[in-house]
């Protein structure tokens, strides 16, 4: 009954079997005369991204957002992929506006501020963890346009949100509209991406270019895998000098393959829907248990991510029965709570601990 | 025949192995009702280096070591691992001295500059690789104290070092104590600590922390691992918020134990010293062959790395029988060449490279 | 009728004869035989804030503000007397408490944040220009401290408010109070703290070092100098580098003598005190008149800034007849207009200014 | 008999009458009724570089240079000006290739790495101060290309040099057809321009972006000016957001007009040429003294520098009758000096300090 997140979770068997196999087999470019073949060790390959597995993931990622140019760079984690991505968006003296919930805002302790040296994260309003579309058009008109002022950079939207809640790809378009009427792009921190794409039922292209996002965080991590994110601009002009910024940043792997190996593992076989959409289906059933206990969800579940709130005290009672989660702030007299699931979550782990609500009022 | 680079190979089984049972046994602090248990998937941890894996990484290195208070962080690369410990270590507006060849000067894209926020490498003179303590004590002096200067920040030293050559213990301890008399402290660059070890027959502590390191960059991806390099602070004083600059580096992953299990197999029954030394001895045997067949070494060969310089016109015929090298500067009339052997470099494959001579002048 | 800032205006003609005298008399330490003498061109000095005049200034800004050990810099500009200091209070992953409408936090182009490497400036809430003791209580309570947030940093205050508001000693020991059950430094933007002290009739202590303030920025352009401030460390242990920070931000001027210059121009016969005030005094008759006019004043005057609404329409008129000022936000069916008054203000200028209402309704 | 710096000088009169005179006559646009025009005070204008004195500058600069479309922006320190044009040049990933004696590399406590956010500034040799033709193409060819490596980024030239010498136009041509065949922009660190003009008789065009010059830092401190430097960018692409970078370095003077001022006295009736010209001809009267008592002199006396070379025991001498200059590394068993003329250098104190010599041997 782990549900503090999805990154608690351990990895699905595919991926290792991924890994061992690319470091059985990676011998690119290496054409031996035959005769020489038996001396050698297999599992030799080009570093530094330059592999064929990693060219792999590009082909593979083109081909499942069905854009012929877009470019893939893979990192290990999605602090790192969201701040290199916004580096490259918006210059130092620029704002980023984002929701108030936000990753990028609130939990990566000022990294896109460190890589774009110095730029500003801008928390704009709006209802269940998105931004709306009202709240944007104010937020970007209200900054300033003089030299004075920190100038407009970029949008940065989240989808899963923070609240567990999707943007539909009409919901994406319409503010990126509004951005693109102010002459800002569009960054997509798509951590749980994989699950808005099962929540919505939209295809990953409507979810990200068709409905104008230039650049998207895509998750791997939180849906299963070791740790890596891939960076996908579907706006090449905005590269920028990204890989400058990813080597100096410590964010080059020289062992690339075994990131390229774990995200193909993850788009190989749908898995990438299959992992995500289990999870999505966990969280409903926690939420339609939760709901028929009496508990309150302090917003909508479309995804892995619930927000319940119950009565005091229930927290330290489902602790102790070995409920692992976070505590979130509550009205008076009740308790709040994160839960999230994951690939990895079981019905079975789903009942139990909604068995534990047993006589007592959620 | 591949010596591009130790981090061309791959990673031995007992690397998968140890990722395989974190993924299995992962479930910390996590105690279950007995009749519970059979709910649960297994696999489950807490994140952001909080994980017991990471914590029995601390213990084992401090126990190598033999240093009970040694602060102990993992990262995935090692141009993150020197950046995040020198930034530490010396003010933006501070100094690092530094061998000339030294990968934070050349190989780094900046990397030590950027999450010091515009600190000065400054590469100093010695022969075959190492820092001379003349030479460093020349340039610590040359370095100005008035407020209109760079001020001095701290030394960097990297054993083995880029030309191939290893610092001994006692060359280790000279350089530290000029440092010293100078007020910097010490940074050592070991991501080929392991083949430094296994070269000087000295121990862990008698190459670091005993000869005046601060700070170690100690390296597993050359020596095996996926991407898996330890930050150990010797001196905890010097810490300052290294866990604030990792976070907004984008460097804490969230499944850290994947980290963890890799270092502690490599760890595990002295193998970190049983890869290096095989990776030495293959290189003593690429040296003594190549010099038997009349091929000069620019640098002695100490660990792992090999520069030979050969007649004109060899280097493509070894490329069109397979090898895989990177060229280097030599004299008129010949042909440079970087040879790095691994782990995974079998006897087979360097008597294979150097029967490629026959009916050749080296 | 030139109200668009009190900086518009020029500078008093006793800044002026300081400059003269300094360039005239600056020989210091420059003992000669006095056979000598009649070779010598008057006006050398030591550069870069060693001569006698810069030092001058620290002596008499302690005795001001009866504070014994503060240090004093001089510098330009307010932005970067601002951004310099707080670089010194704040990590590059903290956060700085400002009112909504702070200088540091709307118009400086985010030079505090460049300056601190990434820091983050947060708009407080509060009534009439000034944080609220609840809206400061409530913003750094609800900054995370876990290592995934941006830390708590410092305190900043403006006073006199970006409103026309001021402080009395009071309310900003009792904001100092609570950074400091935080752990928060505290810092004051006052370039306008001359006004400030006009308008509490406070003494500079009393406003400054024994309300709680660390470090203030003592604002002399906006008081009638040509560009100079003083950065006040009351708590010398938090000049942290400030010098390195200040030469490699291009702000230690070669020839500090006629910064000093103007600044004890400033301090001579409390003109300080008797430019400010001249500036409130014409404020409050402006402000006297627009109300006497049915002009409506979006925040109490209480030093030289009015924020006056008046009838839609009224602005093109004003500015026809030759004034000077900058538009404001107002509500539906007005106009809105910032005033400012300096020490260069007539009181027929304010008269002229109010008789082109004459037949008008405000 | 005060040699330590051109800055340690005073400035000339005509600074302060030009200062006086924009605060008396600062009306720009400021059309009043004239029966109102009793009632105004003068002296004000618009703030923060668009008054029209900062727009004369650049009016006049464009014309000394022959350059109609050339950029001007005035600020206060010569750091400033050098540190903000090249991060216009170079991203932060790049190199700039300098004298090893230059400004920005020893004496700005990294500013250039500070405002570019991390660049590298990289010595290279040649004779006399200057950077040599050879010199330069083997620093940049040795500059590695790879993703791996600092890039190539900006060539910075200072002439005056470090060493007193001068660049003619066609060693600057040389120079910088070279950066051009390797893609570099070319800076210009001019803070004595004006003496290198002088001293060569080649005009200001010639000497700058005839010989391929992108940005000049223009001078004005070191040649009388209380503290102004203009950026001047004849290739106005090279811009690239520089108002913002200086905005946000503190670097934008409210009161611009006194900058402008200052700039403009200077460039009045070619005083800019005849200070440079007197401060000069000081030092040849200075070196050909020190010759004819036997003081060897480190480098060609070719503008406003010397680096005189006496015997030991002389440099006390000096300072005990009043003598001001820096001391300078020497041969054994002789000191060096460094001595600075000035626009206000008199004939009598050169003399003066040639007289010392008497009864020595130099």
């Amino acid at each position: 009954m782990w549900f503090t997140s999805d990154n608690a979770a351990g990895c699905p068997p595919e991926v290792f079997a991924a890994l061992a196999a690319a470091n059985a087999n990676c011998i690119a470019g290496y054409s031996l005369p035959p005769s020489e073949g038996a001396n050698e060790t297999p599992g030799y390959t080009s570093g530094y991204g330059t592999d064929p597995l990693t060219e792999e993931v590009q082909a593979r990622i083109r081909r499942l957002f069905g854009h012929p140019d877009a470019v893939v760079r893979l990192v290990t984690t999605g602090t790192a992929a969201n701040a290199l991505a916004l580096a490259c968006l918006c210059p130092p003296w620029g704002t980023v506006f984002c929701a108030r919930e936000a990753h990028i805002l609130v939990d990566e302790c000022g990294a896109p501020e460190f890589f774009a040296h110095g730029s500003r994260m801008l928390g704009v309003d709006g209802p269940d963890g998105r931004i709306s579309p009202q709240g944007l058009r104010r937020a970007v008109e209200a900054t300033g346009q003089s030299l004075h002022n920190m100038q407009r950079g970029a949008l940065s939207l989240t989808n899963v949100t923070e609240a567990g809640t999707v943007y539909t790809a009409a919901q994406t378009a319409e503010l990126a509209e509004i951005a693109q009427d102010f002459g800002l792009s569009v960054h997509l921190d798509g951590a749980r991406f994989c699950n808005a794409v099962a929540a919505t039922g939209a295809t990953p292209a409507a979810l990200s270019w068709r409905a104008g996002v230039d650049v998207l965080s895509f998750g791997g991590t939180k849906n299963g895998l070791l740790g890596v994110e891939a960076v996908v601009f579907f706006n090449p002009n905005l590269l920028e000098n990204f890989d400058f910024r990813r080597k100096r940043g410590g964010h080059l792997l020289s062992k690339g393959r075994y990131l390229a190996a774990q995200m193909l593992a993850m788009l190989e076989a749908d898995r990438w829907l299959h992992w995500a959409s289990h999870a999505n289906a966990m969280a409903a059933r926690l939420a339609q248990g939760l709901v028929a206990r009496g508990v309150r969800l302090a917003y909508p579940v479309q995804a892995n991510i619930l927000f319940p709130q119950w009565d005091a005290g229930i927290s330290s009672h489902l602790r102790a029965a070995g409920a692992q989660f976070y505590d979130m702030p509550a009205p008076e007299g009740t308790e709040g709570a994160r839960l999230v699931t994951s690939w990895s979550t079981t019905p079975a782990e789903v009942d139990a601990f909604l068995n534990l609500f047993q006589g007592l009022r959620g």
